[in-house]
């Protein structure tokens, strides 16, 4: 491969572009267009953002993506998560339904995009591993619940806001008094036949004798059968001077590419939310995209990925749209419907750009309490209980963070809650590994081996102390090293001698060589000699390029029974 | 020892005081006292508080930390780099001279003494290990420089102020022409005869038939006949009336204990430096500490050192006092004058009271140049250009960090400094693990031992892929996990097995949980079996409370060649 095409991995697979693949591609990408009609509105109003601006941010991002993106399966577009973080961070800055709160979402975009293409280009991508299992995991549920808590507005049709839990609680309550029945009614319909959808539909269809995939694939039309069920009631019955709101007129005709307008305090402003909305977009999208690729043996780029998330939010950003990244469900979809290469991204483009030219004038009649059940059967899918349980169980530190993750974004905010999970858990790993297990050795009756004191019977010598780190020394845990070294030569009188065995050191950074300094010239005051044992070569390299080594008042032994033997011998006799 | 005796110390060494004791700890004291007299005045002046506060801080908190403290010798007080952080921090706060700067400096020792004492009851101290040594020794490298720029404009009689450097040197070329001729004379005078006193009078001491301890201690109060000297100086020539900024009338008596005026807006203000005043005074009081207790085979405690440091802000913020710490010159003369337990610092106190209660009128003829003088000569031993090169020499990394520190600390600001400092090693500490040494390992032929494939002439199989992770797995280099195992699935298309060697890790965090099922269910969707080996005893203790050993495709082989046994004989015969 040319090293072209790895930055333009369209190069690659388009080179070897088949009918037969046309066909599987052309396939799935009709069946995703239908799935992502009814979402891109959707998310879009989540964003708090016109319908339209939905579908924009459907249709270039997807060619994007394809062109530059290492996943063959990936499908990208708005989704879930990033639409609340849109808007909760635009929500502070701007209101909705204004011009400037548009603008900032297409700056938004621009800015996650930018900040991809310049973590894939400087192979920063390990920027995202901040960002823990238990941290995301608890992220998403907690957005799971805030996004359908925030949604309940449009179901009962009543004015709320509200970015929190308890600021959207107080909200519903405040205005449980003027439910509109009909949206109401609406609304939970809706979600009664997505559910029946979800769940039964399917069983449904295949005893009705249709195949196992067809029946997968119909039910995937499930939100648009509810979106063209409530258009029609909603135009029949007219809905709309009844108080039922609806999406209302849609600009027809596809968006002008321009760049957002940069506004240096607006960019200020707007630089975290970019930077989290990049973060966990990546990580959510590189985890589908490395699942689906896994299936066929195929293999994606994390770094390449960066870019081509970043050019496809630059897409998004120059066509009117908002942040961007890859989707599980439709992913999921789209792999499950067969389609083989990028291309089908590119073909669902063109299908929703037909879409955006000719359907809309059907959307004006939409009721924004279809869309919203679409959203809360979505997302509900989020909330994973399982998974809080499943980290409970295992390991209290790791939980902790989760639930730090989870409290801090249902009840203070959306940015505060990542980052509160991510700053818990740098703090416990740290934690974790500031006091490395460290254990006094003696040496096997008899062999060559030496042993924890603690848990084998050994044989030591007074005027000897063999200690063995089990980690790396680092910043986090050299002063740990240093306390303890202290607290076993307090406690021997008689010691002439400590042999530090370094077996499982891999790294010493130069805060751990200032601690061995430290160390060595403590026990020279203290008339103790300090020896090394074991030293891996990489480290000791290292050790070279330093005074360390001269500064050492002992050896550094090849093995730590080397150093027994040189330092036992005069002593062997009245020790034993 | 009793466990009230583990939280007051006092309790365990006063109980075995003796009379010879008594007459170390008291000749200690004297020369300590001698020494901190104008080390107190200039520091307060450093931190732009009234000369006598620097005395109050030298009471009370020496009698804290005495009774609560674990290092028999380390000498608390006001210090350079806390006075410097402490104007910086209130210098945004609040005017100098005014009551509120007061008021702001005793709550911001309060603040550190209560976070201190937190710290230590809650066994917080590995907080500290946030600070790596390059962090720590680049930022007191430029607090040194920052601070001895600042106090040239008293050095030449001239208004200036300023918290960076490109701020104090635009104040000193733009007031460069005011410069006042008698302060300047009595500044380098001072100057000169300090360095003299520091870099020759104890040879010439030696020379003239002093013992070598005598002539050490006498260097001690090079200071104290600065400021005799000058006092006399501006009594005698008047130099008051001629420009010559003196220190001004000193109220005589003690402070009268009385806690700080706690209001909400400030404490959030001060919160941020509180904490990193903290952590600097706690790790810097800690070496010193640990460097003279390992001279006599003592130990300290590093929990209860926080608690001791803490009860001594305290003591500081209710005697009108400003934050305090362990300083590394006054301890070390405090123990090489002899000094044998705490008491000495309670003599120390005494001296100072007495000092504060009947010496005071006569400093108020005290020129500011002579303690600027004192400062310049005390700060300048702080740079140490030496432990640059050394970084710099010794990993690239840890030096990015220490440029960051000391760049940031010049030219942004002290807290700015350590914040950067710290964001950047954490960062660069997560690339370093991020990426764990991984090996494909095979068979060295007719042993039971496996070897990296790159370095050694071993055995493998087409069908079985074996790789060895040398370092424990946590959310920083899971990811990584996941795309290398990826990648070396797509490269052999004959794959049958995958058998992770678990030797080197010691830890398995959630988030390492999930990616090995993330790994463990792609493997599954590709036909290949995943196997452990040699996972050590905790780890798998804790991975049994999961359900991930029964959701594993393969088995945990006690060691790497059970696994090759187990999984390869149906192949041998068609493989070797």
């Amino acid at each position: 491969m040319s090293r072209l095409a790895d930055y333009l991995p369209i190069l690659d697979w388009g080179r070897r572009y088949s009918r037969a693949t046309l066909t599987n591609d052309m396939v799935a990408a009709i069946i995703v267009t239908i799935m992502l009609i009814p979402q891109s509105l959707a998310y879009a109003m989540l964003a708090g953002l016109p319908a339209e601006i939905g579908l924009y941010a459907s249709i270039l991002p997807l060619v994007a993506y394809a062109a530059f993106g290492t996943s063959r399966t990936l499908a990208v577009g708005p989704v879930a998560v990033v639409s609340l973080m849109t808007a909760s961070a635009i929500g502070e800055i701007a209101a909705q339904g204004t011009p400037a709160y548009l603008a900032a979402a297409m700056l938004l975009a621009f800015l996650s995009g930018a900040m991809l293409i310049a973590m894939g280009l400087f192979k920063l991508g390990f920027v995202a591993n901040f960002l823990s299992h238990p941290v995301i995991s608890g992220f998403i549920t907690a957005s799971g619940l805030l996004i359908a808590a925030g949604q309940l507005k449009y179901l009962l049709g009543i004015p709320a806001g509200g970015h929190t839990l308890p600021q959207i609680a107080t909200g519903l309550v405040e205005n449980i008094g003027s439910i509109n029945l009909p949206t109401l009614a609406i609304g939970t319909s809706v979600l009664a036949f997505l559910y029946f959808v979800r769940l039964r539909l399917k069983r449904v269809l295949v005893a009705l004798g249709l195949s196992a995939r067809m029946a997968d694939i119909t039910t995937k039309a499930g939100p648009v059968a509810a979106v063209a069920a409530t258009i029609l009631a909603a135009t029949m019955l007219d809905l709309g001077p009844q108080g039922v709101a609806l999406v209302g007129a849609i600009p027809q005709g596809l968006p002008v590419p321009a760049l957002p307008v940069f506004d240096l305090e607006l960019i200020r402003m707007l630089a975290v939310p970019a930077l989290l909305i990049s973060l966990i977009g990546f990580v959510e999208s590189v985890s589908v995209a490395q699942t689906l690729a896994a299936k066929r043996r195929q293999r994606i780029v994390p770094d390449q990925e960066l870019i081509g998330l970043g050019v496809a939010n630059i897409a998004s950003a120059i066509s009117s749209g908002y942040p961007v990244t890859g989707g599980f469900a439709r992913s999921v979809v789209n792999f499950d419907a067969g389609a083989e290469t990028p291309a089908a991204g590119i073909y669902t483009a063109i299908g929703i750009a037909l879409a955006t030219l000719f359907l809309t004038p059907l959307l004006a009649s939409l009721p924004q309490a279809t869309l919203a059940a679409t959203i809360i059967v979505a997302v509900l899918s989020l909330v994973n209980v399982a998974a809080i349980r499943r980290v409970w169980a295992y390991s209290k530190v790791d939980f902790s963070a989760m639930a730090a993750t989870i409290l801090g974004t249902l009840f203070v905010g959306v940015e505060i809650g990542v980052v509160m999970g991510v700053v818990l858990s740098l703090l416990l790993h740290l934690y974790r590994t500031s006091r490395p297990h460290m254990a006094v050795v003696g040496q096997l009756s008899g062999t060559e081996h030496f042993r924890n004191v603690e848990r084998h019977v050994v044989e030591t010598s007074p005027e000897i102390l063999s200690v063995r780190v089990d980690e790396s020394l680092y910043f986090a845990n050299t002063r740990y090293l240093e306390d303890r070294i202290a607290a076993l030569v307090a406690e021997r009188p008689q010691l002439k001698h400590v042999v530090l065995m370094c077996s499982a050191v891999n790294i010493i950074d130069a805060s751990a060589l200032e601690s061995l300094e430290e160390i060595n010239h403590r026990l020279k005051d203290a008339g103790i000699t300090f020896h090394l044992s074991e030293v891996k070569g990489p480290v000791m390299d290292r050790l070279k390029r330093t005074h360390f080594l001269e500064c050492l008042t002992g050896k550094v032994f090849l093995s730590q029974y080397d150093a027994l033997r040189c330092l036992d011998t005069t002593d062997r006799p009245s020790t034993r």
